[in-house]
């Protein structure tokens, strides 16, 4: 047992002490968020759901987590030049604010198409923009002329151990909020946040279960998983733009290993879960955020025998930032 | 003073002995809601803002609180013919579901230009509805007729002590979550929320200060204050369709004698802080409920000498009850 002990700390790109010490670094910029629950959304799954609102998160998702561990990680000789990231969407808002709060400047390369409020946040938070075309091509060009400009350093939104030690935090937490969950279903995308919170969760509690969910349009890791190998997509398709990116190789082992399956979800689901979330937990949701109430809705979920002891569930909800005008749109879409 | 404090607790409705019975009654059935906080906001008004989040109390409201103490208060002989409101709002789906959870019948008169989110509510939580034109009067002589069939127990949505005292748990959660708060601003509509908050807060901290903010179009509380008497008005109008009624017997002395100033909003201003609480809190906010932010953002408080002081400031978001549609109505007429 304790050699496996020793393994399971050793082969993975964070364990329970660099997501502790995450918690530490963070723990001035970073709020805890609260943890809603609703007795009408219980009724319609059968079980207790407790819902961890990272839509209330600095910068409205999880993702300032990793970024302030990771910004404040850095040396200072580091640190002077900037940081540089490519992701369109709450990682660079994130990082923004968190590279204001150290005093450096942000390197932002969005694309064209970026939903409006997200790049809103990069603004507000100081981010600099530098646009390219949609194509994940155009970005990483664009972003690696950029460090080759300003000498900043790359924060990987995803495929960094810092990030997925910041991620794990959230495991931290909710655990000590609500020390009863059994199962924890969260978001996956690149597999940053899903890694942290497994690594911190199974490490607390090895027992516990550890569901993804994931869009249809976007089944990368569910690929993976049952073919045990990194799969990459031609294409995406979903109204979830935070969850279109591929596992990288140090989330990846995380996810073959720890994480018990992973729940294919519509998007139609998604946005009856955004609305759920809307008129019942009166929290603004995107769709990302959503499809872990999705997940824990479908039948996929709720009639199979492997989970029928969940009983506890936490539920990341990862992110809040969708324009008024888009859920309005995806509603009326969703339901007529 | 001690004989101060004793005309004090003497001659209002509730004391803070009754609100801290009401904790007691009601706490293994009401949630402890989360305060949230954003620096962006704070930057906005140049204080630091606690929003304490009734819109995640259960119903959607604060309403929740004062319903359930006053149904949990009920004799046993009382109770069994069930509880009777002319309510359209968030108070009658608090009392259908604080009914339902003391297995007693709850007869509502609904008008029928009350917000379907809120009929709706009052449904799923079991309450059984009668329909009545909008006018006050034709509320009130329709509920006359269900007492008389039911024999059952009038509930008033405000001009009651155990609706008062249910309240005013708000303040001793938010000062127990905030202990620096040295300022509170509260909607005013009927006036039983203002006078819990009150009376609880100034009890615990008698320099606190306590400001109601009220609709422009509805102004009956100001107008109260300014001439020392209860003034009814012929009309209101504002989009705040939970701030439309009037004070009452029994809070209008706490908010003649207790709440140190009334701020009137304009509905334009209530638009604006319903988007911010979307955009920036991610939370859903009714107009009622938007208005503490609103007023804290207008000049006639940030630029009013006498309350340059006010540095820590708990802004009561009372409830979330807002159909998304509307919500996306109001902005897009509030903004363009």
């Amino acid at each position: 047992m304790e050699a496996d002990s020793q393994t399971f700390t050793r082969k993975y790109a964070a364990d329970i002490s660099s997501i502790k010490e995450a918690q530490q670094r963070i723990k001035s910029f970073a709020h805890i968020t609260p943890v809603l629950s609703s007795e009408t959304l219980d009724s319609f799954c059968g079980r207790k759901l407790y819902f961890k609102c990272e839509c209330f998160q600095k910068g409205g998702a999880f993702k300032f987590r990793g970024a302030c561990n990771a910004i404040f990680s850095l040396e200072d000789s580091q640190a002077e030049r900037g940081v540089v990231t490519h992701s369109s969407g709450n990682h660079a808002a994130a990082l923004s604010l968190a590279a204001k709060l150290r005093g450096i400047p942000a390197y932002v390369v969005v694309p064209k198409n970026a939903p409006k409020c997200k790049v809103e946040n990069v603004k507000r938070y100081g981010g600099q923009i530098i646009w390219s075309e949609a194509a994940v091509e155009s970005r990483e060009e664009t972003a690696k002329k950029v460090l080759q400009d300003t000498g900043g350093v790359l924060v990987h939104p995803y495929n960094d151990g810092r990030i997925i030690s910041g991620q794990g935090t959230i495991s931290l937490e909710l655990l000590e909020q609500i020390p009863q969950i059994d199962t924890i279903i969260v978001p996956v995308s690149g597999g940053g946040l899903i890694s942290g919170v497994t690594l911190a969760a199974k490490s607390i509690n090895p027992s516990i279960r550890i569901l993804g969910a994931e869009p249809k349009g976007a089944d990368d890791a569910a690929q993976s998983k049952a073919i045990g190998n990194i799969v990459r997509l031609a294409e995406t398709r979903t109204i979830a733009d935070g969850l279109r990116a591929f596992l990288g190789e140090l989330t990846w082992p995380v996810v073959r290993d720890l994480v018990d399956e992973i729940i294919l979800v519509e998007d139609t689901e998604i946005i009856e879960a955004m609305r759920l979330c809307y008129e019942i937990l009166k929290v603004a949701v995107e769709p990302s955020g959503a499809i872990g109430l999705a997940a824990v809705l479908s039948s996929r979920f709720k009639n199979n025998p492997a989970w029928k002891d969940c009983k506890n569930i936490g539920i990341v909800v990862s992110g809040g930032n969708v324009d008024l005008g888009v859920l309005w749109d995806y509603l009326n879409k969703g339901l007529l």
